[in-house]
């Protein structure tokens, strides 16, 4: 396998509203994307894009707040209640070449692969097993490179 | 202040040569810098490229060893034994605006600005005050913005 690039950093919050108000008003961020619930992941998200080089975009925060009451991300922010950094997500060319050959280095794989919040196949990945780094594994998304603000 | 590229992620590690495994064996990663002390802080650093959109360079992984008995990084592996995500990089323009502008928020700044592992100013802001985030502000680098492999 090829690292791939960095598509995004999962942060979690107890309030996507305040984080909104954290990643725009305190760190100036321009293009946040509109919240969106994921009822079967349990989670509600919000995308918050970062410049890259040379007019491209950057690696996207993703803001999730947990959503109903087995959400899980309780666990998460129980630990940690202000939030912080939850997952680390890169993207692959082919989302069964990538499962198959972590499944080959024996790394737990967390669940079936299903439908993320870009609209790809994704699966997650053990921390464990990842030198303590929840893991998220997606199908590069198409388009959707190019920063504008 | 306008939100700046994501330079790095910090990630904590017990063993800065077990992650060069992790990174290159398991994950992929085909640019992996040369490893270097920060005696000053007492951290051993290792930066892994990956790769941004269209030929530029991505958010960097900075790993992050405890270097001598006083290293600030210890706090965080007795909590975190295997490792984890320690820190978030943005870039800015200017470092003493962006001082100014945390400053004047109420924002704890841990300590003074001070040359990073990049060779730029830098400073941390506390998690507490940042959304539980761990937060470096950098000033953005020259060069180095091309991808190569």
């Amino acid at each position: 396998m090829k690292l791939g690039r960095l598509n995004h950093i999962g942060v979690a919050t107890p309030s996507i509203e305040e984080s909104i108000h954290y990643y725009r008003d305190v760190m100036g961020a321009i293009n946040i994307r509109e919240p969106f619930d994921m009822e079967e992941q349990g989670v509600k998200v919000c995308f918050v894009d970062t410049p890259g080089y040379d007019g491209t975009s950057g690696t996207q925060i993703e803001l999730i707040e947990p959503l109903g009451a087995d959400s899980p991300i309780h666990g998460f922010l129980a630990k940690n209640p202000a939030g912080g950094q939850h997952h680390l997500c890169y993207e692959v060319e082919d989302i069964d070449d990538a499962r198959k050959w972590f499944e080959e280095l024996g790394k737990r794989i967390l669940g079936p692969t299903r439908i993320g919040a870009h609209g790809t196949p994704i699966f997650f990945l053990h921390p464990k097993d990842m030198m303590g780094q929840l893991t998220e594994i997606m199908q590069t998304p198409e388009g959707d490179g190019y920063w504008s603000n």
